[in-house]
């Protein structure tokens, strides 16, 4: 297994360059880039479709969403009007750096200031493969168990912010919210939660707020860089 | 990449022959063993919980059970009174046959002739790595989608089964139990589904005898092995 070690350490180091370059640009124009990593069905493309709908007019938002076959999110998203790309892997359990910046060289930087990243659906590759973005953002159902933060690690040490999600099923399963909440602070104390519905809405104000916040500092930190 | 493809290749085939021992040996002594692969949450070690509580006393059943980190499931299934081993993969995101092989290690395979394996919460690398089992089995819960079959068919075109778990959630989460087969159909014609809950025991009927048929033909070619 060594070979294998060696190899998928330099696979890592060439895609942390990329990412590296990748973020370099972004941090520069002040462009907010998140990267949505959770299981198949846990609502990140229910997510992003409701999220677009309610931004600001003026919000120049762009969407790559990572599938292994089908474009089938990209034309979901794709109704909300903004651009989307869709990035099929074609077998590959994760997206990684060089995708990205493949994806984006047809789009020019200057017309974004949001890239919206959904990342293909698994809870554990896409953990390692950094794409430049400002932060991951870990979602997780109430249909999947609140054991998940305690038994899937590596994405709750790495995201800035975890979103509950279908929160509207709670009275129909078996989850603790506080529960998993612990659950994830005893991997990353700090971790802010927000427990949400994108059939009910519940939980959206609060997002938008995260939201919001993260582009302003995003965007206030470019400003001083170039002051 | 080509260094990386042939790496991956060399592991592969490592795998395939350690996998197809394994399968020599299952088959010889005419033991069922079953790999079961899903999303994180689908249901898996509920499933096996009760498939266990369910079984024939008589039955010499054994449970490994995969996950990156804890042995919260391992300790799940244990009360059932079975064998059970946990393998704690510490980051890798599936198992592989190597792992089967060292947890089979210090269990006499003369006292068991019924092996579940349940596979890392990953619906997606699980898929490329043979276990020696005599079949896959897929799970998909009615809330992650009936659109995952599309999205994710290296699994459905070589699982043996599908079971399509909590349906009891049906009239809450909008999924089409006959657009998922249509689905599955599309990658896998003649694939059998059963559609279950482990909380209504809807379905366990047909998936027991599902099992037993399955039983029964690997213990009949042993036996006609032997003749």
């Amino acid at each position: 297994m060594t070979a294998s070690v060696t190899v998928e350490r330099k696979i890592l180091s060439a895609n942390e360059r990329i990412a590296s370059d990748l973020r370099t640009e972004f941090t520069r124009r002040g462009l907010l880039c998140l990267n949505f990593i959770s299981s198949p069905g846990s609502g990140k493309t229910t997510l992003l479709e409701r999220t677009l709908s309610g931004l600001p007019s003026e919000t120049r938002a762009a969407v790559l969403t990572g599938d292994i076959q089908t474009d089938n999110d990209a034309r979901r998203i794709a109704r909300a009007g903004f651009p989307v790309k869709q990035i099929s892997t074609g077998g590959t359990c994760h997206l990684d750096a060089s995708m990205i910046a493949r994806a984006l060289d047809a789009w020019d930087l200057d017309d974004i200031d949001l890239l919206l990243i959904e990342n293909v659906g698994n809870l554990v590759c896409p953990t390692s493969f950094d794409l430049g973005e400002d932060a991951k953002i870990v979602l997780l159902s109430v249909t999947e168990g609140d054991d998940k933060p305690e038994k899937y690690p590596g994405i709750y040490r790495r995201a800035a912010l975890s979103l509950i999600t279908k929160i509207d099923l709670l009275p129909y399963v078996d989850f603790d919210v506080a529960l998993a909440r612990a659950h994830a602070a005893q991997i990353h104390p700090g971790l802010p939660h927000i427990a949400m519905s994108c059939r009910t809405g519940e939980g959206f104000e609060a997002w938008h707020e995260w939201l919001m916040a993260r582009r302003a500092a995003v965007s206030a930190a470019a400003d001083e860089v170039q002051a």
